[in-house]
């Protein structure tokens, strides 16, 4: 069988000149990046306002097992899947990090014969986005130390900077650190650390703003520390939001890849989905709305996190309207709601898928609440008995909800058929009756509770006494009328990984509240979080290299 | 008068493609960064193997003063003057460093009239060169704390890491600090620091290296710590140099763009001229030297050490054989070196000048030494009187060496015609005789020796205790039969910065020795060496912006 990477390298890639013609996209419109990356001008938007957009088609799935359920590769099969049956699709990715490239995981583009190539291009550098998120992050972190260094007149509280410098490496021993050893020349000694460049607020920033001049004045706005009388301080006190927003002039345009069956991707922009939102930009998405019929997208994580962020702060602030979601199963994962061990997820289950599928049928309940119809995709393994696919489409059914057996890993867009035609079948019938689930003039935490208790399940939420003080200095300070971005555990509806299926009677209990003030939203976070991973014992990087002739191995 | 960044704003650019067809370049041999930068694959050398290569030209300088004597500028200027008078010209230059774009300088491409261009793109992430050598660095950093972290099988000695983290920023606070706090799964706390991107040993091994398989292999050579026994680690043994190289595989290609005279311009490499080499890649060299009949490219800072390295680094590892040497000044910089105070030098001082052109003279007699012509450039202005210039060349004429006058800054090409003149009336006549000044296979010591008293006038070299030590170290590991690369102020012929003219009586001082294992030198450090720079109390990013339209400010 053929590694991903292998699969990829034997693509028939079309010049991206001419994917960017099939798209109706002039040679203005576009800079190319070697031959088959290009960005895309943002006066696209501007030049196409008239132009109905296409329908937007949301994937995401259940609480995940840590193998992941193959919502990505869905993705890009169902773009596939809907080129093949004749349709003008576009997908819109979020871009992945070169961090993690060289952790577990190697590369992250679909799997199988549903990829986005150039696949190594992708995943190492691409078009250089996430260096220049990285670059302008740095920018205002040395502005922050060297504004206390040169005399400090904004009185700015060394112990109390919020933000951080970022790397787009796995570097545990950057976690936590102490600056400005030295003595004098090297500045005031204190405490930082580096958070990788995907969980910087200015990539939050680039995926949810409208425009340029919309990306800096989010970029001013970054709450960046307070000074010694508790007051905040933001990034326009520095004055290098323009310098930022300068940096980030081409990794604000979406870009254009293609997939292995040479279907037009927009890949931009792939914040954490843990303290940010996990999804690809805005930007991306409107340019893919004004190109193609239908735009395949995707979510972080499970859907009541992945979606429910997707719509609530994505959607609220680009006035998108989803068409259809598509929740991404496994018979596999649905057992292991059920209680089935994981060395046992291969052997038919019945009864465990029984106890299962409950998950699956709270993320469909959950999706209705947004009044978008749902769609149930199966990626389907060799393992699944028959028995156990018929149970799962009659409980779907009952629910209203179609399934689709989706083969997209093995057969590319041939194995996504069913699935485009059920996804086709809602998005050609009715409008959806999209709606946000909370109004985000409400408190903190009447959303943190709304949330809570419609998407999760829980009974309330529990606040601890320190992010009760946050709450308020954020009210204080008239910062808090913002939509919530909760960051929690992806296996569980709680916030507890080990409650699979779908709990009841639990609170989740909120131990910190963070404001990304540029970003526009509230960071509530439950549980342990993550901001710069680590290298495992025997890094992906060990195996990797290149050839005299330039062929790269060992990344997939 | 029109600032630097608005002329390169005004500037007819042809599209890249263009110049890139007036070279012999097809499609398949340029990769598009946009429409006015491309990469030229190193397929490039292979194809055009029995072309006979272009003639070589140096352009350097006397020890400027901090102002600058204008060397990027006449380079620049020449390159234009030479396409201006009908020749095929290629010019060569370092590519900028993001970091000091911030600081006090702003953008760094020529200037006036004699100006690379886009101007924006080459000052800021340009072909995201610096971003691929910061990652490839830090991917190895993060590796050897993770190898420690992950039980240290090789036993590194922490206390003696010699690798360390890299960031495009000028950064004080990251100079020295302490990483790995907060306990067991953030790793060993240890001493580290951060370097500037373009002082990492990465970027030095990139401009020396001939094809992508030597640059892994100079890659794997970097000696990154000693082990507890004492022995040396190399970048080989922890295995990822495959991975460093893959990050680096577009890094490697030069980088073509134009100047504002649509003179093509290979913009590749940038090593910091004291710990490092200080001139643009030997693949970039090579590559113009293959595409022009004459080739202008610089070496960093002043003669002495600039030139010395170009000579005894780059073109002995390259097999270059540089056709002549231009030695730009300034009748400002020669009164200064004569002993003009600062708010002097614009007030016509011919005795002052008649103390200070030791300095040329000294400059000159060097280059020879070398075997290779030398032509004197004056960047001449306003404020110049006629009695001073006829000074400076009755004093080169005595030495047998033409001076042409330049204006290049203020007419462009038009500028540099008489200097493009006697360039040809050298290049064209007899070949060059070109010679290194040492034998590598010497002692660190003897080499040492050999360019203080032949280069600096110096009476000798004393080393101290630790380099003494060091030296020893390298001798041992039979690591020491390297070229040498000085680290040394730029200011004074000698190692300290306030001895002008011509310095005598003196011995030049060597606190410390470094093994650039990788790159292929051994670093002799002589007063104190900053690898990481500051911001300054109002740092060039406070007055950048950038416009709706795209229009970018402050960058100069």
């Amino acid at each position: 069988m053929k590694s991903d990477i292998e699969i990829a390298q034997s693509a028939k890639m079309e010049p991206i000149v001419s994917v960017a013609e099939r798209l109706g996209l002039t040679e203005e419109d576009i800079d190319l990046y070697g031959k088959y990356k290009c960005k895309i001008s943002l006066d696209v938007l501007q030049k196409r306002k008239e132009r109905p957009d296409g329908k937007l088609i949301l994937v995401t799935a259940i609480n995940p097992t840590p193998a992941g359920e193959g919502k990505s590769t869905v993705t890009v099969g169902l773009g596939q899947a809907l080129c093949r049956i004749g349709k003008n699709a576009v997908i819109a990715l979020r871009e992945p990090s070169l961090g993690p490239v060289f952790g577990v995981k190697g590369g992250a583009a679909g799997g199988g014969n549903a990829q986005v190539v150039p696949m190594e291009d992708i995943n190492l550098h691409f078009t250089g986005d996430m260096h220049a998120i990285t670059a302008a992050n740095n920018l205002l972190a040395a502005a922050i130390d060297n504004h206390i260094h040169q005399g400090n007149a904004l009185r700015i509280d060394s112990r109390r900077i919020t933000f951080k410098r970022v790397m787009d490496m796995n570097d545990r021993a950057l976690r936590e650190i102490v600056v400005g050893l030295g003595g004098k020349a090297n500045g005031f000694l204190r405490e930082d650390g580096f958070m990788i460049t995907v969980a910087s607020e200015i990539m939050a920033i680039l995926c949810l703003s409208k425009d340029l001049m919309d990306l800096k004045n989010r970029m001013g706005n970054i709450l960046i520390a307070y000074n010694l009388d508790g007051e905040p301080v933001f990034c326009k006190d520095l004055k290098v939001q323009g310098a930022m927003a300068m940096l980030m002039k081409d990794a604000i345009k979406p870009n254009l890849v293609q997939t292995l069956e040479n279907t037009p991707a927009i890949i931009h922009g792939g914040p954490f989905a843990n303290i940010a939102h996990g999804c690809n930009s805005l930007l991306a998405t409107k340019t893919a709305l004004k190109l193609g019929d239908y735009v395949v997208t995707e979510a972080g994580f499970g859907a009541d996190l992945g979606a429910e962020k997707f719509f609530d702060i994505k959607c609220r602030y680009g006035g998108l309207k989803p068409a259809c979601t598509v929740i991404v199963a496994t018979v596999r994962a649905l057992k292991h709601h059920g209680g089935a061990k994981k060395d046992e997820l291969s052997t038919p289950n019945v009864d465990a898928l029984a106890k299962g599928i409950v998950n699956l049928e709270k993320q469909i309940e959950n999706i209705k609440k947004y009044g978008v119809p749902v769609v149930v995709a199966i990626n389907k393994f060799i393992t699944d008995s028959d028995e156990e696919l018929r149970l799962i489409e009659e409980s779907c059914n009952k629910l209203g909800v179609e399934v689709a057996l989706t083969e997209v890993w093995e057969k590319g867009g041939e194995g996504g058929t069913l699935l485009a035609e059920s996804v086709l079948r809602i998005v050609d019938g009715a409008d959806s009756d999209f709606r946000c689930l909370y109004d985000d003039k409400l408190s903190i935490k009447e959303k943190m509770n709304t949330i809570a208790k419609e998407i999760y399940g829980a009974d309330g939420v529990s606040f601890t006494a320190a992010a009760v003080k946050q709450i308020a200095e954020f009210e204080k300070l008239g910062l808090d009328k913002l939509p919530i971005c909760v960051a929690k555990t992806q296996y569980s509806l709680s916030d507890n990984p080990s409650l699979l299926g779908r709990p009841k009677n639990f609170t989740v209990t909120v131990r910190e509240v963070r404001l990304s003030n540029g970003a526009g939203f509230i960071v509530a976070l439950t549980g342990d979080i993550m901001t710069m991973p680590g290298l495992p014992k025997v890094p992906a990087a060990e195996r990797m290299d290149i050839l005299e002739d330039g062929t790269i191995l060992g990344l997939f």
